[in-house]
C-alpha cells in the first residue's frame, strides 16, 4: 500500500493488477485507477506516475493517459496541481459499506409448502397470451406515447376496463373515471390522500382484515379504526358510530374471513357514506373468482358517487405484473390522477396496453373461466381433505377467492399449530395474524392458490397432525 | 318512468330496451336490470314482475330469472320480502357523476413541435430488442417468481446493474445495495423517507433545478431549500451554511443549466455530508449521454457511504418503461426496500428481467452508443442553427444530455418569447419555469430529444423570430 504524500513508485502491476493489453485499454485504465484509489492501494495525496512514464510502462498512447487523468480529476478522484503533477485527492475514500443481508422476502424456500393467502396458481398464468399481447404493444405503440403522460392510464385500457367492469362486476364507470395503479397497495395510498385532502382523519378498516392496511393508512398520517366483522360482513353500525371519515371494505369476499357483505348492510353502508360525506374504498381483490354462482356485483355499482372501486391483476393473473386500477367518483378523478403522477409518474404503457388487448380479445375472460374451474376443484379437494383428517375443524367462508379459513376445534392453540406445521415444512398464517382488536376462535388462513393438489393434501395432513398435538 | 311503491307494469321492452334473445341471456338480464335501476327507469320500491311472468315474457327459463333476482338482491339492488315479491331497493341510486374532462397531459398535439427537456428521441427506442428480451423473461421466469417478493428488484437486474454502474459510471456498488424503483419520482420519495426517518427536516435542492423536486419534497413533509448554481455547479458553501439535512444534486449535468459539478466541489460536498451526517441524492438522470468525452464518473463512487445514486431508463430508453434504481449506503438498503414495498409492493419482474437481459447481452451498451452518435449530431445541428439565426444568443451547458439552455440576448423578455413561439406552434419552457429564488438571464430550455432534425431547425427559426419581436 502506497504511503500518502509520496509518489507512487510501484510497478504498473501493483497499480493495475488486472491489466490486460488485449482488452479495451481506456476503460481498464480508468476503472483500474478508480479501484486502486477506492481500495486504498493508492492513498490520498499520493502522486501518480507522470502521464509519459505510465504510458510507456503500459504501452499505450500518452493521450490516453492524459485523458484518463483528466477524467478522474473531473470526477474528484484526482487533483492536478500546477508544478506538483497529478495526485490522489486528499479526502479519504468513504468507508466501504458492509453488504446487508436481504430481509426476508416472499421467495420460495425449497421443500416448504407455503399456504400464503392471496396469490394465484402460477401454472395457470397464460404466458403465451401475455407474451403475445406485450409484443404487439411494444411493436405498435405510437412513438409519441413512449414518453411521459396519460397519468390516468393508457386510453385503450381505460376503455376496455370500463366495459369489463360494467359487464363482469356491475360497476357504474366511464373510462375517464378510471385511474390505473401499480396494484392495491398504491391504490390504498391514493385513496388515503383523497381522504386527507378533504380533511379526513379516521379510516374504518375490517378486523380481521388485510394486515398491511392499518400500517399503510397510518403511514399516510391517518388513523385506522378496526371494526369487527360478523357473518354478514363488516358491522356498519359500528362504522356509523365510529366517527370515521372513510371506510375500507371487501364486500364481495372479506379478507380473510370470506364473508360476503349482506344486502341490507350494503345499503346501510352507502347511506352512511352519503350522509356523512365519507368515501368508501371497495377492495374488490378476488371477486371474479366465485365458484358457486356468478360474482356478486360490486358496491360501487350501487353508489358510484361515494364508492371507489379498487381492483388488480394480482389474483387473476400474477402479482408481479403490478397492475391495478381505481374507479372513482367523477369529482375525484383529477386529484387521484395527479396523485398517481406524484407517486411514480404514471403507469408503464406496454403493460397496460397488453392487458387491454387481453381484455378486448376475450383472452382474459377465457383465462378467468379456466381459473375458476381449477380453483373450484382445488377448493373441493381442500374440503374433502379437511373432512377426512380434521373432522372437528370447519372450513368457513363462501366458495370464492384463493383462500379459506379453517376454524380449529375449540381450545386448540393457534400459534402452537402454526409453529408445529412450520417445523414440518408447512408455512401457514393464523387468523391472529390478520386480527387487531377483535379476537376470534383459533383458525388458520389456508391459501390454496400456489400449492399443487398433492402439496395441498400433504399440508392438510401436516396441519391435522399439528392440531392434534396442540390439543394433547 | 315507473312510480315508486307500485308494481312494474311496463312491457319487457321498457324494462330491457336492448334485449336480444340471440345474445347471452343471463348477462343481458342482469346488466339490463342493473341499468334500469341505476337510470331510474325502475324506481326505488317498485315491485318487479314475478319470476314466472318475466320468464314467460322473455322466453327464458324461470330458473334464470330467479337466479338473476337473487344475484341483484345479494348486490343490494333488489329486496325480497316474503309476501310482497321482489322490489327495487328503497335507497335512491346515487347521482351519476359528471364525467370529468381529462387534465392536460403530456400527449402530443398535432402540428406542435414540443421542445420538452428530458425525453429521448422515440425513433431510437430499440423495439425489437426490448420485445425479444421481454418475451424471454415472460417465457422463462420461474413459476415461484410470479408472486410477490424480491422488493429490492429482480436478482438478475441487481447483478447486471451493479456491474454496469461500476463500469460505466464508476459507481461503488454491490448488487445488494441496489433497490429498483418505478423511476426517479419514486426514488426521490424513498430518499425523502430515509431523510425523515432519521429526523431530517430540510433538503437542499438546485435552483434552477428539476421543477417537481421542491413540490415532491414538501409533499413528503420536508422543507426544500433552494441553493443557487453557478458555472461550477451547486454552491456547496451555501449548502453547508443552509442548515440542511440532505441535498439533491445533479453532478454530471445539472438540470437544466447543464453544468458539471467541479472536482473540488464534489469533495467539499461529500466532506460536508460526512461531517453533518447528511445524505446526498445524486440524480444521475442523463450522465451516460456525453458527447465530447466519456461520462464523468459519479459522485457515489467517491463517497458510497453518504451518497445515494439514482438512475433510470427514462433518458436512455423510454420514460414509459417506468424503471429506475437507487444505489444506497449499505446501512440504508433494508429501509429503502421496505419503503419501496410500502409504496407499491415492489417492481414488475418481467420488465426488470428484460432490462437485465439487455444489459448482459450488450444490447443496452450498443443502444446507448448509437444514441450518443445521434444526439451528438443533433446537438451540432442545434448549435449551427442557433449560430445562423440567433447570433446574439448563446447555447450553454456541457455537450451532454437531451437539452441545452439558450441564453437570449440581454433585455429579451423570456415569457414573451415563449408565448410568441407557442402561437407559432413551438412549445418551449423558459429557465423561469425551473427557477425558485435565484433569477437568471432570460433563457429557454431546449429539449432536442423528441423533435426530428427538420422540426428542430424549424423550432429554432420560430424562436429567433419570436426573440426578435420580443426585443422590438
Amino acid at each position: 500500500m502506497e504511503k500518502s504524500g509520496t509518489t507512487f513508485t510501484g510497478t504498473p502491476e501493483l497499480l493495475l493488477p488486472d491489466w490486460n493489453p488485449s482488452r479495451p485499454r481506456r476503460a481498464q485504465l480508468e476503472s483500474g485507477l478508480r479501484t486502486a484509489i477506492r481500495e486504498g492501494r493508492l492513498r490520498p495525496d499520493t502522486r501518480l506516475p507522470s502521464t509519459r512514464a505510465l504510458a510507456a510502462e503500459l504501452g499505450v498512447s500518452r493521450r490516453l493517459v492524459v485523458d484518463t487523468y483528466e477524467q478522474l480529476t473531473a470526477e474528484g478522484h484526482l487533483v492536478a496541481r500546477r508544478g506538483s503533477g497529478t495526485r490522489v485527492a486528499p479526502q479519504p475514500p468513504g468507508p466501504r459499506q458492509p453488504a446487508p443481508s436481504h430481509p426476508a422476502e416472499a421467495g420460495p424456500q425449497p421443500g416448504v409448502i407455503d399456504l400464503f393467502a392471496g396469490a394465484p396458481e402460477p401454472a395457470l398464468f397464460p404466458r403465451r397470451a401475455w407474451s403475445r399481447a406485450l409484443r404487439r404493444a411494444v411493436e405498435t405503440l405510437a412513438d409519441s406515447r413512449l414518453s411521459y403522460g396519460e397519468f390516468g392510464g393508457a386510453e385503450e385500457l381505460r376503455l376496455a376496463l370500463a366495459e369489463h367492469l360494467g359487464r363482469v362486476r356491475g360497476a357504474a364507470v366511464e373510462p375517464n373515471q378510471i385511474v390505473t395503479t401499480s396494484g392495491y397497495q398504491q391504490g390504498l395510498r391514493i385513496f388515503c390522500q383523497l381522504v386527507r385532502s378533504r380533511g379526513g382523519r379516521r379510516v374504518a378498516i375490517e378486523d380481521p382484515g388485510y394486515p398491511i392496511a392499518a400500517w399503510t393508512i397510518e403511514s399516510e398520517q391517518l388513523d385506522a379504526v378496526p371494526i369487527p366483522i360478523d357473518d354478514r360482513g363488516i358491522d356498519v353500525d359500528a362504522i356509523a358510530s365510529g366517527d370515521v371519515d372513510a371506510a375500507v371494505v371487501t364486500p364481495a369476499h372479506s379478507m380473510p374471513l370470506g364473508v360476503a357483505l349482506a344486502p341490507e348492510r350494503r345499503r346501510e353502508l352507502t347511506a352512511w357514506a352519503r350522509e356523512r360525506g365519507a368515501l368508501v374504498l371497495e377492495d374488490d381483490y378476488d371477486a371474479e373468482l366465485r365458484y358457486d354462482r356468478g360474482p356478486t356485483g360490486c358496491l360501487q355499482g350501487l353508489a358510484p358517487d361515494v364508492v371507489v372501486l379498487a381492483g388488480s391483476l394480482s389474483k387473476t393473473l400474477a402479482p408481479t405484473l403490478r397492475l391495478g386500477w381505481l374507479c372513482l367518483p367523477g369529482d375525484r378523478v383529477t386529484e387521484a390522477m395527479a396523485q398517481r403522477a406524484a407517486f411514480d409518474g404514471g403507469g408503464p404503457r406496454f403493460t397496460e396496453i397488453a392487458f387491454a388487448e387481453m381484455l378486448s380479445s376475450g383472452a382474459f375472460d377465457r383465462h378467468v373461466r379456466a381459473s375458476r374451474q381449477r380453483y373450484r376443484a382445488k377448493r373441493a379437494l381442500l374440503l374433502e381433505a379437511v373432512a377426512k383428517v380434521l373432522p372437528d375443524a370447519r372450513l368457513k367462508g363462501i366458495a370464492g377467492g384463493l383462500h379459506a379459513v379453517l376454524e380449529l376445534p375449540p381450545g386448540t392453540d393457534e400459534k402452537e399449530v402454526i409453529a408445529a406445521a412450520g417445523r414440518a415444512g408447512v408455512k401457514v398464517q393464523g387468523l391472529g395474524d390478520y386480527t387487531l382488536d377483535h379476537p376470534r376462535p383459533p383458525s388458520l388462513v389456508i391459501g390454496y392458490g400456489p400449492p399443487s393438489d398433492r402439496e395441498l393434501q400433504r399440508a392438510v395432513a401436516v396441519i391435522a397432525e399439528a392440531a392434534s398435538c396442540a390439543r394433547r
